[in-house]
């Protein structure tokens, strides 16, 4: 699915300054206010402004270290557009984003990366109008499916503390792509190796979602699709199937049918 | 496990009011400014003031009908501790919150109520510093088991739309706890009553979240335990086991071990 410029300014449903375009940038309008939120709280979508890869996933990086995986990934996207965009960004309690940690308090839910950009891109391609929540929705679904079905991490910090191998997790949760980077690594789930392999991850999901949100501005996004399997159990089990008994767009095969239906013996 | 008034002290981290505890209530001084974040960002944990339970509830739920169940659950206590607290709670833009719709959006991952009221928690009773993060932690742990072990929802909405059937969902997962409600009531997950239970669902987690940061603030609030399954899987699994191979603290045999390793004929 190819996003056009049209596309995109249907997306992100704000008043687009024209000039910003040409710049290769995005800026929305930001005089209408959430009235769910306080009075001095801007309507989404906020503007945005096309970010630096690298620097992104550097921050990201060190980020990790600082608050963890989805403090890193939402903070240095955060700040990156307090840096180039100012206002409203630099109001964000990004600290907050540390409950993500480890699947969310380290409960081993959604990888704390995933879980920190998605809230990052509802931030600047999002709106309260359910019209308005759909192109963000399909940034991040994207994103989803680009991490359960690609080898990571994909990039690799300046100074790394080890070296990482690639591997596909085949799942959007925290505790499956812990146990199958550890599996290709040999390593142990809380070793220093294993938190190395998410302060990269981290750096490649936020150095992925800034060029996803650069291409949705510049209006040449191509998304991924969701693989053929999944595509035939939806059409059973999601909406308008047969059954239609649950939604979702995981990769269903990275758990169901996987494993051994009884524990081996111990 | 029970926090006593010092672990909450302890927890919060900051200077409290003296005065206002006497009040029920839990104030934390602001002075400290957030140097990762902007230079106007408070540094976390922010006032807490205990709330009432159903009107958290009744916010939750409508707040779930205007921007969905992540949204709605943070949203609910972030206006009512913007109403009674005040500032900075009126700066949040809540409505970022939609992101999380659908287990992120409709992916099907972690149940977006889910990932609002830990949001929520942490801005309230977590912190940068690692020592400070464990006290929401260990809180939106206890949430997450209370919402796998118990029949759900558990309250019910002053003006409802239909009757809800309570089911145990034996997982943190949006499609998990979305497809055992479907199969408990006979509907489809895309159905006007699915929705509706995601709707009291929100509600109850909004509910049951407030409650524990009241007793939390109060220095009475009495855990929930890991089921023993759970800690027999651990033992092996997670940190200091013999395989150490992953992390988490989900219900394992919510999913693991429960259906065929074979789809059905079709």
């Amino acid at each position: 699915m190819k996003l056009s410029r049209r596309d995109m300014l249907k997306g992100v449903g704000g008043a687009l300054l024209g000039t910003a375009l040409g710049a290769g940038s995005v800026l929305v309008a930001r005089d209408r206010l959430d009235a769910a939120a306080g009075p001095s709280v801007a309507e989404l979508p906020w503007s945005y402004k096309t970010l630096d890869l690298d620097s992104a996933a550097e921050n990201a990086y060190d980020g990790y270290y600082a608050g963890a995986c989805c403090y890193g990934a939402f903070h240095s996207i955060i700040t990156e557009l307090a840096k180039t965009v100012g206002a409203p960004f630099n109001t964000i309690p990004t600290a907050m984003m540390i409950y993500g940690e480890g699947g969310i308090a380290g409960v081993g839910s959604v990888c704390g990366a995933l879980n920190g950009a998605a809230a990052a891109i509802f931030l600047v391609a999002g709106g309260m109008d359910k019209k308005k929540r759909e192109p963000a929705f399909e940034l991040i679904r994207d994103l989803y499916t680009w991490y359960e079905q690609n080898p990571l991490p994909d990039y690799k910090p300046r100074k790394p503390k080890y070296e990482i191998i690639k591997s596909v997790s085949r799942s959007n949760l925290c505790h499956a792509s812990v146990s199958t980077g550890c599996k290709a690594a040999k390593v142990k789930s809380f070793s220093k190796e294993r938190s190395e392999r998410c302060a990269w991850l981290t750096a490649s999901v936020a150095r992925h979602t800034v060029d996803q949100l650069n291409k949705y501005a510049a209006g040449n996004l191509k998304m991924m699709s969701l693989s053929s399997e999944v595509k035939t159990c939806r059409s059973c089990h999601d909406q308008g199937g047969a059954i239609e008994n649950t939604r979702g767009m995981m990769d269903c095969g990275g758990c169901h049918f996987k494993g051994p239906s009884k524990h081996v013996k111990i």
